[in-house]
């Protein structure tokens, strides 16, 4: 395949985009092959970022008649703030690869669709920078610094700038065999920068000494660092990136303000659960102790409707936004929220669920879904 | 794909069309691009359309060796007439759009073959003039006008014209997110009218309204309506559009006549289940009390006797009838009619079914076939 | 596709046919569209036919190691014949359709290995000729020609020309729905006849009167002439096209020597179950009263051990000894029945069977295949 | 497909290959059609081999977050030796047709990369030679030699060369049939020979015999061989090649030092259990009373981790490895297993398993895998 240059982003919203799959579609001519590679990749075989959309895809819908849904709504709460939906921006690094506004376009689209957007730390864009320009409420996603120090210093600035949450992600200390990117060769371009915050060091690996054990791991979180962390913010904190009941229970136990049950979009350890899998025994584990929230493989409004059945304060999409973003910018994305809230209202009003607290299991067909659940 | 002129609808049957799925094929040539998107998709990802048509082929069949079905037939009563056999024509709005002569072709090949067949409201001939061309008998399918009143006025109207019965619809307050058709950016031709009715006025949405909570929903029915409505009518009424077994037991307490196991020919709401995955659970509700009919995905006569083995009175066809009517108008029509019976006689026959009532689980491989029953 | 004049069947086995697959793919070349669709196409969608075959590939066999099997051998008796080994031809029509030699060819093939061979009512030469050319033990195959006598008359033929068994088909009194044969328009060319018997005449219908319940159905035989038949026979008479088990069971009663677990190779019914999905049940009404043999979608000597451990005495092939035939007359026959036994033998030695009596359903993984059991 | 030469190893490794399918990619250019169709065909349909892929792929694992892995490691211990990692080469025969070093080159990558290698009876090069090139362990496969003595004398010259334990192996006393070999033609190129052991000789065949059990079988080992030959060995002895529980108590009892769970890569019975599903049932059976291996479809880290998982002391690769050594002799074997290693390193980090022995079945979803478990 001979790349050609991508295309410039659009500036109208063709008519023949009318879900998140031909955002899908039209990114392709917006990003570079490298780029591609990196932002659709997953881990390894793939396996696990292909069975998160499938699992959604999997699981039935019970539609209900003459229900009355009348000044139905999909507002909820989270963290003090009031959302028209629960549809929030899931983190992505440095946006600026995808789109000249990067962070800029999607947190704007964001604000003005009335959802929350999760801000990197490794945005391409200052997290003060980006606070500034939001028109609705942030949350900050936090890498561990390899220290306890650095990792504090990083989150009062998170504070400083009016940031409304943490959002720690717990599931990658390590980054996977991202093959498919490995394969292209994909590096951020020069002139894209994670400004937030250096580099981390990796220890200087004796002879024999692993990669893994003694390199990355040897400066990752663990329990411990978590316990000494909550006791030194203020700020509300969701750990993202938990699958196993009793990482849950005990992230709650740590002080967890919320639960982001995700496998990072299947980019760091394939052959692991379809995000839908992980939620059930989550959600029971946790026990309406905080909210949890879900993502991966979320491309329709019947999607979120299916995570709120199955216990899901709200949902996360990732890729899809920077699909948008590529294609349209701060309008694609804002399109795409609009598409996924309006698919939300058709499935809710023909469930007939007239609000987010409407939904429980009852409108799953469980008993053929045994295999994802 | 450069859409050629459609082909103009053929005046003999081929010799190889000898079944539905041949009907299909050839009617992609009968079909503009766009009309053809309208026709063939289904909502969003078209999974319910697809799982539809998967669930009647994944349940198997027993056959019976050596038992007399001499002076078998397929014979069956509904709201007072005799049908010559259990397939009746679903309801599909602006026929015209297919061929030429519209509801007109296809009610007097129905008449002709001794089926029933349903009118839509939104019909491109009127009610009065289909009806007083037909040759059997017809029911009115009925949206609901947006009000008690208008809704009223236009039963009348068909229980002046000599309708049998009304077959509501109660599953698409609202169109759904026709993803295939909303791409190919199709609308009705100018030629061709719903004349039955003007259309329904939405209400104006204030700032911050909900086009669906707000607007379709707000003039959708209710069960409250239903129950007005039932003791205004003395036509039998048909729930059409029913998965959920509650809904059926509701809808018989509100004085339905039948229902419609249907999920609108996958085109409403996506990833609900296969109609075969809902007929059971709503034949137990209604328990025998008002007759029960299913739609969706009936392809074969193979089909049919799985539906009334699970409890179906008799079933609907919708796309596979506008295949042929595009091909061959009513000859079209009549001699898919007759092909779908002659299947049905045949596997009567080999599963040693001498009429409808012979017709039960026992003919069923069910044990593997949990996933979708 | 273009049709060539069909290639001349091969005189020598090329190197690259090395399983029934191989001859399949020859068969390609030595056989014309038309009587190519008639041969592999079966009912409708060919969804049992696709089965037949999925089912014995999908069950698996626990291989056992290091015991002893020397002199091991894989002869069985069946009607007072001591066969070579368990693979029986199963009756085909109108063989000089695909080979100038016809039955005498395939007859020939398997007498020399040692297999015995059904003989077709329709054969396209004389049940006399092909018994007086044949080396090794035939079996009748009968069709119920529309009266008792006429039957009666046509057996008697068969035991004075020597026929050890009959073959009474009973899952044919029509021909099914096999539209990819119609599609190709086949029928048998002017140069072969069905010579055993004239065209069986169906009666006439009145008006409105159905061709299957009053035509073909209105001569089919049922269990009264089975029991007055069973009465007037010397020979051993099977009953092929079983599938149920409680037809099994009458069958035995009513005096069946032996069951064959059959679905005509998914010509006649589409979507019922896969002969291998069949036979336990069949086994069990049965009970070890009469020998039990199935066809249906076996390619291998696998199958044909998994075959035995559901309780078949022994197996049919149908398809592939006509790929055979077509490809290389009666050697390609022979070398296939070389192939599949040579199979068995393998399979046999490799899961530690001396002998066909020591294959039970220890060697199969039933716990994962309960889907097709 | 017109056979071009097949190029000459790399000599560095491209940066696109970063996983083990990378290098069976680049291999197809590195080896001619006919020993491709050898390497990679399996028996018959090659269901098995394509099930032992599949079932690692499906089950699936649970990272769990947080965990303390630091100073974490993959050794363990077999035998009486150290091996850095669990991955050990299985016997491939004659791999000079694959590269020009042939098992020197891979036995060279496994001492250097702290791999135990097995070296085959049917090596290119003698035993003696590549024992006296190797760098870290090996182990010598074992073919039965027709008899006892013959048997002990190789055993013997294994023993003298310094091997550290044998792999004994007993699902192949014959060997397959291999149709895609078989229709590729290929043999052995006349520069590359199997040095250790001349060719077997096989009874002469009586007529009407079977070259199956009169044959092959009748010089292949039983029971009773093994007891005696245990008793004749210093060298601890693994059974490679069994399935069944029963197989596998025997072998224990029979003095089996360890187990390989292994199909032999389904290149010797066709529609057998995928490795991954015979593995829990052996390791059950033998309870703990020596090591149990696996191979067969191991691809990636996390299927060893899987294997681990399920009661498996080490695995081995064999496929994988002679894809490296064709594309790039020594230095791609040694690259493979960094790379393997290193998945598994990943693997265990995010799972939270520090050592081999944290690995148990807590880091599996069994629950929704029991088709392959």
């Amino acid at each position: 395949m001979v790349q050609l240059m991508p295309a410039t982003p659009l500036t109208a919203i063709p008519t023949d985009i009318v879900c998140a799959a031909d955002y899908e579609r039209y990114a392709r001519n917006h990003i570079n092959d490298a780029a591609w590679a990196y932002l659709q990749g997953g881990a390894a075989d793939e396996l696990t970022f292909a069975a998160n959309c499938d699992a959604w895809r999997k699981l039935e819908l019970w539609p209900r008649a003459l229900a009355d849904v009348r000044n139905g709504h999909t507002r909820c709460t989270l963290f003090g703030d009031t959302l028209a939906h629960p549809i929030i921006l899931a983190p992505v690094a440095t946006q600026r690869v995808f789109h000249a506004e990067g962070e800029l376009a999607s947190v704007l689209a964001a604000g003005v669709m009335g959802s929350a957007a999760v801000v990197s730390t490794q945005a391409s864009i200052s997290l003060e920078n980006v606070a500034e320009n939001a028109q609705g409420p942030l949350w900050f996603q936090l890498y561990w610094q390899g220290s306890r120090a650095a990792t504090l210093t990083l989150i009062k600035r998170a504070e400083a700038a009016g940031y409304r949450a943490l959002v720690f992600t717990v599931d990658a200390p390590i980054s996977g065999v991202r093959n498919r990117e490995q394969r292209a060769g994909f590096s951020v371009p020069g002139q894209v920068t994670q400004v937030n915050v250096p580099p981390i060091t990796l220890p200087i690996l004796q002879e024999g000494k692993s990669a893994v054990f003694d390199g990355f791991m040897a400066i990752a979180p663990v329990w411990d660092d978590i316990n000494w962390l909550v006791n030194h913010i203020s700020l509300p904190i969701l750990f993202k990136g938990i699958m196993h009941a009793d990482d849950a229970s005990r992230a709650v136990t740590a002080g967890a303000a919320g639960i982001v049950v995700s496998n990072h979009g299947g980019r760091v350890l394939d052959s692991v659960p379809a995000t839908l899998s992980a939620l059930s025994g989550v959600v029971a584990a946790v026990n309406g102790a905080v909210p949890v929230l879900v993502d991966g493989g979320i491309r329709r409004g019947t999607d979120i409707i299916k995570a709120r059945a199955l216990g899901a304060t709200a949902v996360m999409i990732g890729r899809p936004y920077i699909h948008a973003l590529a294609t349209a910018g701060a309008l694609g994305v804002a399109h795409l929220i609009r598409l996924l809230r309006e698919e939300l209202e058709i499935a809710m009003a023909l469930t007939g669920c007239k609000t987010l607290d409407d939904i429980n299991q009852s409108v799953l067909r469980t008993d053929s879904a045994t295999e994802i659940l």
